[in-house]
């Protein structure tokens, strides 16, 4: 158990019960002892110490705003970046076959195992023990969460800074189609004429051509006219969560 | 504030801050400081709190199992259900309208009270006020529990009850249909034939047939053929939620 001392240190809790240490590491592949209880108990306690501390930081927005960004800092990506902050898949217990097909690197059993271990200093700890371990891992990503865009996706966040300026809305074009119907590529044009612009993007579907079109609209929105205010949030690389969407301040 | 006394002595928490207890119950129709932050807030505890009594009761039930039932035991009528218990409806703060068209008795309305209370709790007592008040209601619910059948549905239970005997599964048919396309009633016979039980329900939709006639079914096997020890977990009537689909030992 050697290696662990340095996990438990970047968790901030020493185990007075190092099997329960174990257990959280241990993916069901490995052995009977697994992590999987202790991640629905984990999960949970998340989830709970999460939404305690967005409460409290974010006192004017409301219960749809909390929600959004509470789902989108317990996700399972979210997760997987802490997980690799804190090194866990050189801590993991797998079987063989997961060991060999690269499963430390999957985050679905690094977010699991990290559910666990928080559901395991609950165990071990106790309520604050855990609340305190959560905390350590959240509040530096949280004093960078810009809580009007954390989680939106790009048509949404285009809408919101176009209508902000008083604006019209943006108009999407499909400008082509390739390939068979059931590997189809679109093409799509995002255009916004007050400033002139029009971007061109490609996905899977139609709408994913849009978000795509509406993330470069963005950039080029706020490389021609910035909105004020728009970087004071910008993340700290060390504490930054990468988000799935155009959050205009963190993408050029 | 006279009457909040009671309510305080059935939650067996005495609010240090009342105007907490005052805006939990307050719904968004009567003022803007209403309970839908304390709401949010509220759930989470719930749901961790329940996560914790249920990983401790339930040492040998795996994750799913445990998410199954807390899911039945934090649902809107469970909910609604305790709100009933402890008369929330003569103490909430509701709107002009929502008091004509009687929205102290609608299940969402005080399950999402009974939740904010939780949340007004946590914010003025912490974590161990909250535990206390929320394992105080369900305690008593979780002795009664039966943690193979809760949740489930008819037809799973009926289907699980025969496997365990190492019986043939039962024959589900439509007998006739009444109505036109868009409002029809289904009618359904279940059939187990090693006991000769052949039952009838109607629904609106098939599915809901076959749960009705399940429903029957299990009480009919129950009749003829008691399963040794289904009767053990019989709940007393006072600390009983009502459940949703047939679980044999609760239904004659």
């Amino acid at each position: 158990m050697g290696k662990l001392v340095s996990l438990q240190t970047a968790l901030g809790h020493e185990f007075a019960d190092p099997s329960l240490l174990e257990q959280a590491l241990t993916h069901r592949s490995h052995s009977a002892r697994h992590n999987e209880r202790l991640e629905f108990l984990g999960d949970s306690v998340l989830n709970f110490v999460v939404a305690a501390l967005l409460f409290q930081r974010f006192d004017k927005i409301d219960e749809g705003d909390l929600s959004r960004l509470r789902a989108n800092l317990v996700k399972q990506a979210s997760l997987a970046e802490i997980a690799g902050n804190l090194s866990l898949s050189q801590y993991l217990r797998l079987g063989e076959g997961e060991l060999k097909s690269g499963g430390f690197r999957r985050p679905s059993i690094l977010a699991d195992a990290l559910e666990a271990l928080f559901g395991a200093v609950f165990l071990d700890g106790g309520y604050e023990a855990a609340q305190s371990v959560i905390a350590r891992q959240y509040e530096p990503i949280l004093q960078n969460v810009n809580a009007k865009t954390l989680g939106k996706d790009p048509k949404t966040l285009l809408q919101e800074l176009l209508q902000a300026r008083k604006l019209d809305l943006p108009v999407y074009t499909v400008i082509a189609t390739h390939g068979a119907a059931h590997n189809q590529l679109f093409e799509v044009e995002c255009h916004i004429p007050k400033f002139d612009i029009k971007v061109t993007a490609g996905g899977g579907s139609r709408r994913a051509a849009e978000q795509q079109a509406a993330e470069q609209a963005i950039a080029a929105l706020q490389a021609l006219a910035p909105v004020k205010g728009a970087r004071a949030h910008r993340p700290r690389k060390s504490t930054q969560l990468s988000l799935p969407v155009a959050v205009p301040q963190e993408h050029k």
